[in-house]
């Protein structure tokens, strides 16, 4: 495989691409970036030098590297495939010219009927991919068959979207801002040295009517002297517009050249830059610890074993991590059986409640626009995750079409908190005394992806009862605004701020985030049901009891998408059931699995906003559609610049039949975030979580007869002399 | 101070009071229930001796026993200081010729100006005693001075309801109950065994316009035949409505007699009796491990410092667990600043959504009518609290006015999930590489009620970046009915069934919970607001921005306690803030703190419904009321029998002040709980939480200065060979 450069890296892995401008930055020479002991930055008192070494990334576990051979359907592309893919793009006429922007490149995965029947020791369906490539503004929807060498079906600007951007484009945007004098001049203007600039591409998605019908992207810049966090100082008020293609400055939009830049101090957040100590008690060092090692094994790569849980994972570079064929062991009969397809993030929606020039388009959609699993770092050992972890690497493909390997992106591992996942007690009459517990131990998938300032962490977590939940952590750095404030007492009463002041001149803008899942549940096989089961409040009759009211749950099956199109409601409560009509429990009971929400947010900007349009997958917490294998992106399969016309909303408005048929559940986490000064300079992970619960899939409680802890399998674990 | 017989902690330690009838049981001769060998129930095979040395509940950490002398201001009341009150009240003149039964015995708190003036070192305030007693059918509430040797105050019938029910009321109605013959002639016609017969008291709480204004109760029977898990087998139908005072029986109601009693088969949940394994691959062992152990500690008994935190905590027979003069060290100043004066679950509200004749009563109010301290059993060392617990006993008082040591009733322990606290990856622009993430260590002060057929496990869980988390978790076993049906369809469709058939016979009837805590939060100081800030939608001007809409926050502050009673809103959200109004961080903002809900659930019963204005007080998820010590119990002082007339929705109807002043948050978490086949025979842990988090009460993320977690600090852990 091919070495990636320091600069490949560096613009490969994130959005929020910042970069030391430099006169000499010259993208198409990607050595000149990587730097050495003579540029100046390097030696600038904010660089400290090694601070890998100091948070482990570098993992002793052993793992599996990725292979040459695809084992299983789902498993991604190898690096031999993506190359093979390369090879045939190279030779594909429309390309035989110039070799277009890879913008996507990855398994295009076999219909779900092949999976299915699909049995270890078969020989695999045949291996394809699916490109989204771009070719002089053109986007290319490509289908590559690697048995035949060929490229099987090709699809012309498919909407009004463009492909994920690639580096190339964020490098372009920065290298023609920086290049421009316009631009260099307002910057020395505010007192900002050229060699402490970091700029970024904010929110790329979608700047109004007058700024449309071509790639073009914003930049906005922030000082990074005397801080790592530059995002705690920026230079408000100085927007650049970019044509990518035409690589040229479209607008300059340079107001409140009064807002200072906000100072540096207390900033840095690293651990290494601290000069105080915490007025607090010292922790003594915690562990995860397991005197016997993990209890779950990583088959053939991608296949996890644990418990009663069988499932495959694999980084996605866009998605970020993706879980498919999650299949439970029946409690009593010993069956695997099937629960989920497929699931995954399949897009975010961070729109930000600031209507000024420089803030009105920041509407992120991270997946879609940026990638969640481009943007996932490498997780840092015993911090990020604990120690009986099992790291895993995404191997992604690069704008040239190349292979790069996203190394430790995923930590799979044992969660025991203490909890406890059955109890009871009795009275103790004599010698009948019941005391039983059982502690609650779950298998944890995890990626985060840093998008810019903020990190989403992301968390599949099975249980040993059938639970799957899902969680989402917020942990990184507040998306910030310049303000000429230092204090709230001086904003004029009738100056209203669209955010609080968390620092002098600094704005936490108010802001929200959505992510939609798509969860493609098949309970014991893909014929599923939606089913609401609706809490109303019925009234006694005079005279037939004491009580005026009581609930009677009631259910409706979805016989069509419109009946599945769910706003949730805490006073006319319902719970939402996927069930496999065709499946019962001895009692006649269908089996089935739950949606359980937990805290969440809507989303309340106007239907006919824009923004709201293309992002109008959150115009519901819950959506069913029947499966159909190109809805996977609930904000289309091109989101930059789209006009929301190939979203989740859209498809669901063709009312298509979803009962007893297979179907794909959508829910939405939503967060409303008003800042805090406790929000800066970083912010304390916020998180919140769905559930899939098992509902009548047993026959009776799965871990009846799991075992509790006794003193005699935990040994006080002392300090080995040789760790 | 007194041995506890076999008798006392029988009927002492539950209220689900579940007895082994037998023709000689004697309640005046507690000695008599002790078994022996010789008792045939004793040798019934289901009868598994020795449990208690399978699960640890015998800790060999150390622990701070109970001492003779109170060394803060709010300490619970001492062995000694329990008899003298006992031996205060024997001399009262009112008392003089027969002792009253004790229904509750408490320390009456100090005025609250008098414990924060309080300095350790100082004197304590006089001690006095809070008491609840019953005599002839009349309630007495009663104010001992323990110094003064005196009863100070003493108020008759203070309301429609009755006390707390005493171990003499529930054993009287279980007595009255087994003696009668119409009763035995029906459980035998059913095929009970008299020897197999479990019988409780389930709901105490209310019963209807014709049976009021005294004190029964009603009993319901179980066959514990075959299993420990008798709750799983009702006999059902059988309602036997007692006279506790009058001691006789008042009504039997005796239906349905076609409903089998559900079988025994696969109910029993102790680990012992499963010969079957589990279908799934075993797990490790799994641990919390601290190398260099705790880092709280547990000063004078009841004063927890960990991190930045210094909290009061002591078990209390009907809260359960108060946690009191919760502070957190300021980050920047490292002054101890006030959070939270008091906290603690002051009320439950648990209706069953069926209104036969022998369900409709069954909506429990279970702090005011049994007790979440009397109920909480000796945690299981390693499964219901990990490795590095400690432990607590609670000291309560016996119906005779003579002190019991509830054993290891709390744990404390530090938690760590493998969860991250903050994390944040930038791109790997060589040297300049960031990769950090703090792992979230928290303290979490747990115990479990097993209110019957519920464990209700609460959770106080302490962050260092200041936010306290409060969560309960519901386990145990279902409440269920028996039904003539096997299968769902035998059910005919104009019959509607109240639940889920989650066995064969077996219905899981529909029901909700609610817990509502008492939040007296003092942030620096008594003197605070609340304050909503809504979230509302703007629309934007024509040609104002490309954007149609965005939110804005807007702050209102609670003038009255109308302006605070909070249903709440998904579609117009609001934050809740408790703020101080007279302490401003440097940028001007309030020091606050904000409730943070997450997934709940509201009454939906008819407001005039009688249960339902017994526990006005879950009318609205959030109150404020202004500062009442008498203001403790959300359903009132004396909730058994009540009407409802002393509660927290009657208090707030007075629509007192609450800006700037001393008030106190209330918070209801609720649950509704539609069963299925999972919950039987028994129920996995269903838990949800609400937090209280900073609102720019520090100036910065107080967390910033934390540290990771170093490899060189946490040396792989091997078992010792000492162990």
């Amino acid at each position: 495989m091919e070495t990636i450069s320091c600069f490949r890296l560096s613009v490969i892995l994130s959005i929020a691409l910042f970069i030391f401008a430099r006169p000499w930055y010259t993208p198409s020479k990607p050595g000149l970036l990587g730097c050495t002991k003579s540029t100046p930055w390097c030696t600038s008192k904010n660089r400290r030098t090694q601070l890998g070494s100091v948070l482990e990334t570098q993992v002793s576990q052993p793992k599996n590297l990725p292979t040459d051979t695809p084992l299983h359907p789902l498993d991604p592309l190898t690096i031999p495939e993506i190359k093979k893919v390369r090879a045939i793009l190279s030779a594909y006429a429309p390309f035989s010219w110039t070799f277009p922007t890879i913008h996507s490149l990855s398994l295009d995965e076999p219909d779900k009927s092949r999976v299915l029947e699909w049995i270890k020791g078969d020989p695999l369906p045949p291996r394809r991919a699916s490109v989204i490539a771009l070719l002089n503004g053109q986007t290319h929807v490509l289908t590559v068959d690697l048995d035949l060498g060929l490229v099987i079906s090709h699809d012309n600007n498919p909407g009004s979207g463009y492909p994920t951007l690639s580096m190339d484009d964020i490098s372009v945007a920065l290298q023609v801002t920086l290049s421009n004098e316009e631009v260099n001049k307002s910057i020395m203007a505010r007192g900002v040295a050229y060699s402490d600039l970091s700029c970024i591409t904010p929110s790329a998605g979608w700047y109004g009517p007058n700024e449309e019908g071509k790639r073009i992207i914003k930049v906005q810049c922030y000082s990074s002297q005397g801080t790592p966090n530059f995002y705690m100082r920026p230079i408000e008020g100085l927007t650049v517009t970019v044509d990518i293609d035409k690589r040229e400055v479209v607008k300059i939009s340079n107001t409140d050249r009064g807002i200072p830049v906000p100072k540096a101090t207390n900033t840095d957040y690293q651990y290494m830059a601290q000069d105080k100590p915490m007025e607090m008690e010292p922790l003594n060092p915690i562990s995860i610890e397991q005197p016997n090692g993990q209890s779950f094994r990583v088959e053939d790569g991608h296949m996890v074993k644990w418990a009663n849980w069988v499932f495959h994972i694999k980084p996605d570079q866009r998605a970020g991590m993706i879980i498919s064929r999650a299949m439970v062991r029946d409690s009593v009969t010993g069956e695997l059986r099937s629960v989920m397809y497929k699931g995954f993030a399949s897009e975010l929606f961070v729109p930000y409640m600031d209507i000024d020039e420089s803030w009105y388009f920041k509407t992120y959609m991270d997946a879609g626009e940026f990638g969640l699993g481009v943007t996932a770092m490498p997780l840092v050992h015993l911090n990020d995750c604990p120690r009986y972890s099992y790291y895993m690497d995404g191997l992604f493909v690069a704008a040239d079409g190349k292979p790069f390997v996203q190394s430790n992106m995923i930590c799979i591992f044992e969660r025991y908190a203490g909890d406890i996942g059955w109890r009871h007690s009795e009275l103790p009459v004599n010698s009948f005394e019941i005391r039983e517990s059982r502690p609650k131990v779950t298998l944890v998938a995890r990626m985060a992806a840093s998008v810019g300032n903020y990190d989403y962490i992301f968390d599949w977590e099975f249980q040993t009862d059938g639970l799957i939940s899902v969680k989402v952590g917020l942990s990184g750095m507040l998306m910030v605004k310049g303000t000429p404030y230092e204090n709230v007492y001086q904003v004029p009463i009738s100056k209203e701020i669209s955010g609080s002041l968390v620092s002098e001149n600094v704005i936490g803008v108010v802001h929200d985030h959505f992510i939609t899942f798509h969860i493609d549940m098949d309970i014991d096989g893909p014929n599923n049901s939606f089913v609401e089961v609706n809490l109303v409040k019925e009234e006694t009759l005079p005279g037939e009891s004491p009580r005026k009211s009581y609930l009677k749950a009631k259910r409706h099956v979805a016989m069509m998408e419109e009946d599945a199109r769910i706003k949730l409601k805490l006073y006319d409560p319902s719970e939402f059931h996927l069930v496999n009509p065709s499946r019962r429990s001895r009692l006649g009971n269908p089996a089935g699995y739950k949606v359980v929400p937990s805290g969440t947010a809507a989303s309340l900007l106007d239907l006919n906003d824009p923004p709201q349009i293309r992002s109008a997958f959150t115009n519901n917490q819950i959506w069913v559609t029947p499966y159909n294998r190109t809805e996977q992106w609930a904000g289309g399969l091109l989101v930059y610049q789209s006009k929301g016309e190939d979203t989740l909303a859209v498809w669901s408005e063709r009312n298509r039949p979803i009962e007893n048929t297979d179907i794909v559940l959508w829910y939405t986490l939503g967060f409303h975030h008003i800042p805090s000064q406790e929000d800066f300079p970083v912010m304390p992970t916020v998180s919140s979580s769905f559930a899939l619960k098992p509902v009548n899939f047993f026959e009776s409680n799965p871990i009846l007869r799991s075992k509790p802890n006794f003193k005699k399998d935990l040994p006080v674990c002392r300090p080995a002399s040789s760790s």
